[in-house]
């Protein structure tokens, strides 16, 4: 483990010597820090002229024609490789498009249907709200019945009528991070399909789905990938489940011919079976510019710059926080990248935080959750952000009426 | 019926006297006849400048606050009625979002589950191949039987069994009309339940779902409504459903409480429960801006210059093109705002006008489907292409090499 930091001229000198340092000038942030790049990434600043071109030359004056000569039909298969080469995934497996609820739904529907003997679907009873109500809805629908574990005690119920269990790699609110490898093992054991939602790992950290075998996976991209408000999302499916993987939402784009009009769907071979109606073109194209800054810096490079800067919130905490209670993980390999602090009065914090422009999140009930981006985060500038909550609670900023609850923020 | 047109004069007066060309300054599109508007409608000039605002300004400085400040959170219930407005639905009843796709899936699902008891699902063997596709995937999921009939058929096969029926306003292909009020009375007549697809109905023509008691429609917004490549599509769910209509994609935005983000699914009152996930903000700002060209005239206005545009092209056709058969219903009411001309070599007759800039678009075996978008094309202009159209017929122009198949178009 690098040194911690437990002062600010440690931070300034980790600056000093950050190999991700000259990631910051790719991105166009205003005089903020922000850290909430879990649930809105920032904007990287070549992103614009790359989808004004996608407007104006693209669909203003070449039209229809885009859909050949601006390779628009081969964007969710393009994109969705470059996706995969961050986590894990061989070229050929990930599809980029729709959202991570749709995602959700093709994914729990198809490995249900690659156990058919078997009826029960295992989720995270605090995983994110989507992710429960896309398993209640599929469960439904397939007469399976849900049973919610948290994912260190799935070996617990995994039994002979387990189809398949769907957890998040990184838990939303608490930012803990699940030992991916010994669970999907485990579940294999239990002769069981495992699918991931990497919607908070992606981006942040390697992931190695080829090589733990996972049998599918969906991720968001607006989050640590930077895409964009709304960006598609992606969808992992691994080769030796091509021929046989049986999507739900059988939309024309991922028929075998999807220009020959068929009455009956006959699916695509590979990962294009994984397309549904016609992708959104411009979201995409923003994010397959928003991917560049990932071209020249590596998963683990990310999550090095990411483990420090959250062992720092932690450090700082633990010694000039005295009624914070750090719910995050303290072991780096149990944890994502971010830290939930439980304090008192966390809305109004939060609030009063974001007045002074530290941009960080509240989790109901009593949560202030701060997300590290490692490609546009300095070291000194977390340090400075930390100062300021420790200002806000000390001299009780946050009383201020202008901080009390009436508004919402979005995960 | 307005005089028809028959001559290059009559055209060019028709220009002279035309209450809509004002509209065409609104478009950028290039010195071509786009004769394609009902795959992808060209690009209103305004368009690129709100979403370079939605990036920089809203995404790049206002970061994750643009959920509330910049009014993210309400633009597919915003854009939903803007669109409905458009259709005849009053407000509260469209939601903006994902594709067509996934709205019929949504949409078939449910309107299936009001009518537990009945168990047959009717649509269109001459469908848009994905609203077949889904019809036949939810069927498998709900153990529904699908049967397929023409919608001017429909009568011979509605019974006590039928749970709903499912077909498009417009035939993609041939471009017949239907009688939608007629079909929509018989359905109800037979205890079931009506849904319209209007894609490429909306934006060209009026449509009365409130006044038909439509039970449901779907449509997208890239053809007529000129929102972009893969721009959001729409789900509608009439005032009278709202409070029963059980939708299978359960995602957290469609939540009673969103941000409450509990364990299980409760969905939202009013037309909210059709959020799925986190919608394409980008997109749907442009999609926003584009509908302001529907501001200043009304679908009536659309729909008579756009049945003049087709009637001058039907005309033309039995005038002057002896070897084409003009496959669209010749009587104004059952037309929609495309011709179809079938003829002898029409892929390689398609790609010859393309190079010389009569943009129409090809569909199997034997047809160059033209489509009309009353907002941003003229008659004159209109006239000139056909005049194209006979040029490379009759001179065989489109024997060159350079046109035989090896490409393929989007619906």
């Amino acid at each position: 483990m690098p040194d911690s930091i437990t002062t600010r001229e440690q931070a300034a000198q980790a600056d000093a010597t950050d190999p991700l340092a000259r990631l910051r000038d790719r991105f166009d942030i205003p005089d903020v820090t922000y850290l909430d790049g879990n649930s809105l990434g920032a904007m990287p600043s070549h992103v614009p002229a790359k989808v004004a071109d996608a407007m104006t030359r693209q669909w203003g004056n070449d039209l229809i024609t885009s859909w050949n000569t601006n390779g628009w039909w081969e964007l969710p298969s393009r994109v969705g490789d470059r996706i995969g080469a961050l986590v894990g995934a061989a070229p050929g497996q990930v599809l980029c498009g729709d959202s991570t609820s749709i995602q959700l739904f093709q994914v729990l529907t198809a490995l249900a249907r690659l156990r058919p003997e078997r009826h029960t679907l295992i989720t995270d009873g605090a995983n994110f709200p989507t992710d429960q109500y896309l398993a209640d809805s599929v469960a439904r629908m397939l007469g399976l019945t849900v049973v919610r574990v948290s994912p260190d005690q799935v070996g617990t119920v995994l039994g002979p009528d387990t189809a398949l269990v769907a957890f998040s790699a990184v838990d939303y609110r608490t930012g803990e991070r699940w030992d991916a490898a010994k669970i999907t093992a485990d579940v294999h054991g239990a002769g069981a399909l495992m699918s991931w939602d990497l919607c908070h790992a992606v981006g942040a950290m390697p992931f190695d789905l080829d090589g733990l075998e996972a049998d599918a996976a969906v991720g968001c991209s607006y989050k640590y990938l930077n895409g964009g408000p709304g960006a598609p999302a992606w969808i992992y499916v691994p080769r030796r489940h091509h021929d046989v993987i049986d999507l739900p939402l059988t939309g024309w784009q991922g028929h075998a011919d999807p220009f020959e009009l068929e009455q009956h769907y006959r699916p695509a071979g590979g990962i294009e079976r994984a397309r549904i109606g016609t992708p959104p073109v411009l979201a995409m194209v923003a994010l397959d510019a928003a991917l560049d800054v990932f071209d020249d810096v590596t998963p683990a490079d990310i999550r090095a710059k990411s483990l420090r800067l959250t062992q720092l919130v932690i450090d700082y905490a633990d010694a000039h926080l005295p009624d914070v209670t750090v719910q995050t993980p303290r072991q780096p390999e149990r944890r994502g990248s971010q830290v939930s602090l439980a304090m008192p009065h966390a809305y109004e914090v939060t609030q009063a935080l974001i007045a002074r422009d530290v941009i960080g999140d509240f989790r109901a009930p009593d949560m202030l959750r701060l997300g590290f981006a490692a490609p546009y985060l300095g070291f000194a500038q977390v340090w400075d952000a930390m100062e300021t909550v420790r200002d806000v609670i000390t001299t009780e900023a946050w009383r201020d009426p202008a901080f009390a609850r009436g508004s919402a923020a979005v995960t």
